[in-house]
């Protein structure tokens, strides 16, 4: 790593890291004393004295009571002033939105959730959006400033032109200018960042991914994305586009997918492969449980449904789940083995629906990981139900704050 | 990213990263004038001529004449000075160990290659490398003061111990000592590597990986590895375990594998499993070309057999090759499509014997690789034919002079 270091600058970047740190530090741990967070980062008394007052003057930090030091001194606590700025995060999925009001402590306030139903087109969607925003905005749960929206999007996006370039999920989304499009007419700062990425940020800040410095997070919804911290940092390749495990080969030669290539894993395991496997079931086999469900509608079949019809006993809901799981596994593993992970957090949408997929993909991991790389895997489901990805966009305005070096401007 | 920063230590840090970008530069672009390396990093020109100076002082560089700048002054540059150190490079594989010596510019000076054939005990393998260090150590090629040893092994290693915890594809070699036990009798410092992420760093400093950040190097050979870099470091994983593409499930419920699973991409297009495929086929077909060229012995045939025969137009080992580059690019492509680098890079020992698996290795990564992924990726071949690894092994006792951070006490 080449490391620029501006001699002119050098003192105001040392203080940056420092801030970052701490800041970082009392989101993680939700409080802490000068003397910890001295201790933690090898930095003098007087230093973090300066740094958290000025925090304090600037209504980031706020006192949280005190606590007794193993030498009997009390300590003062340090906490995150939650009313210090709200934030807004707005999930774009392919079946849903969900937009969200968090706090400085990134407690949701306020959510409102749409469903989008398979042929709405890309026009009504945008609008869609936007009445979310405004009626969001319009809250009485807000209590301080909110001066930027993070927005994420399944797919490729460009967060310095705050572009969104495919969403092959989404049918007609194409080079969509969001960030141009919403700053006009919001006047706020927007950001924008892959779903599953912003769902990785959640976990790597306010989730299970606090203490991990190598870790991903698979993100199972509609498709199937992943998100990768090297050495504790988002990983996002070379053009942003890292963590298309839905896009995995599973079976060369194998179905068509919206990507243009044949096999992946989305087609095989993803809540859209559910979906089109149960339609094609149905559509030749009119009983059982959940022909029942569905009302005999083969075409408006859900994951969810399948879900569904599994936990009430449907054996071809249950095969197509655990068939399901073997994949996601064996695509998980095969990510492992590459990336040699502290942890795997499995997350998104598709989790909350019910344990047979889960338990599958789990025992699937185990059985396809490398033994040596398995002895040093841990594995943890997302605390986050569907709301993960939406909080992390509501944090991505304040990554500046929490971590040293990445840029305001994009 | 949490950096610890202790406030005492800022400045002689700051001071250690700027002399890793000049040193780091010099390597890579070979020279550089004063004027360069203050307009590439940022510096004032005071503290570029203290550290060029003080690295003159210490021998790292030398003058290399000068050259006119745009605006006609006369600039001096410099470079690496080749004879401050010798360094020892020891590549042990699964067929082959291989020891050479650069100088501080590394370029070979001598190079020793041993075969190793089939069944050789760990005992063996250990004394022969002894042997090759022994006479390494007493060419009269070295110019240099040599204070350490790089050494690589296939498999699982811990880089902080120095042991070489497993190699599956060496039989019997397991929790082997390497440091403690070269320490001892060759009273020089001993670095430890995985054999791809050795290579992983010679394309970095002094190969084909130059100018990337982030990139992913291919090691083809008796197995198969991966070396990454994320942001511009080694990304070795959470426990020095991470590459493992070589098991990358291609064919579920396929071969039974060396690692305990089943389809790894080793046992369908690995060095040793086009040997091990050759060998059944032989055993069943007594022409063709590739049974000339063996003369016979279907036990002993090896990958590089299978290639020459191809070159010969034997139409089995054509085959064999093609089927092993699709595979290959099938699981090239997976990873790509996971970190989206800006660049892959082929190397290993079996690319060096011929053009069909490389052709169809490429042919394959451009059909599996999502297709904006693709858009951003360049694909190059290694330039350093079998001893890329033996390379990396020279530079590792050199990282901490080149990349800021890393720990030269392990």
């Amino acid at each position: 790593m080449e490391i620029d270091t501006p001699n002119i600058k050098n003192q105001r970047l040392l203080r940056e890291i420092n801030k970052c740190n701490i800041l970082g530090y009392i989101l993680k741990n939700g409080k802490a004393s000068r003397v910890e967070l001295a201790q933690r980062f090898f930095i003098d008394k007087k230093t973090v004295t300066n740094i958290v007052n000025e925090l304090l003057g600037d209504n980031l930090l706020s006192p949280a009571g005190f606590r007794e030091s193993a030498a009997g001194r009390r300590q003062e606590l340090l906490t995150l002033n939650s009313s210090y700025r709200n934030y807004i995060g707005l999930d774009l999925g392919a079946t849903h939105i969900i937009g969200i009001i968090t706090d400085f402590q990134f407690s949701i306030k306020e959510r409102i959730f749409y469903d989008i139903r398979p042929g709405l087109s890309v026009e009504v969607i945008i609008n869609q959006m936007k009445t979310i925003l405004k009626s969001l905005l319009s809250s009485d749960k807000i209590n301080a400033e909110i001066t930027s929206i993070g927005m994420c999007v399944p797919g490729f996006i460009n967060p310095k032109s705050g572009i969104s370039i495919i969403a092959e999920n989404i049918p007609g989304w194409e080079n969509i200018k969001l960030k141009e499009n919403f700053e006009k007419d919001f006047k706020k700062k927007i950001f924008i960042e892959d779903s599953s990425r912003a769902l990785g940020l959640a976990e790597k800040w306010i989730g299970s991914g606090k203490d991990q410095q190598n870790f991903i997070v698979l993100d199972l919804g509609y498709g199937i994305g992943m998100a990768m911290f090297a050495d504790g940092r988002l990983y996002t390749g070379s053009s942003y586009k890292a963590g298309e495990i839905g896009h995995m080969i599973m079976e060369i030669n194998g179905r068509n997918c919206v990507c243009g290539n044949r096999g992946c894993l989305e087609t095989v395991a993803s809540g859209k492969a559910l979906a089109m496997k149960a339609s094609d079931h149905l559509k030749s086999n009119s009983s059982g449980i959940l022909y029942e469900l569905i009302k005999g509608k083969p075409d408006y079949v859900t994951a969810q449904d399948v879900t569904l019809a599994a936990e009430m006993g449907d054996e071809f809901s249950i095969n197509l789940l655990k068939k399901a799981g073997d994949y996601i596994g064996v695509a998980l593993a095969n990510a492992v083995n590459i990336l040699n992970p502290s942890t795997v957090i499995i997350g998104g949408g598709l989790i909350s629906t019910g344990e047979i997929l889960v338990e599958n993909i789990i025992k699937s991991v185990k059985l396809n990981t490398m033994m040596g790389i398995l002895d040093d895997l841990g594995i943890k489901l997302s605390r986050f139900d569907v709301n993960g990805s939406a909080l992390g966009c509501a944090l991505l305005a304040m990554r500046p704050l929490f971590e040293p070096g990445i840029n305001i401007n994009y």
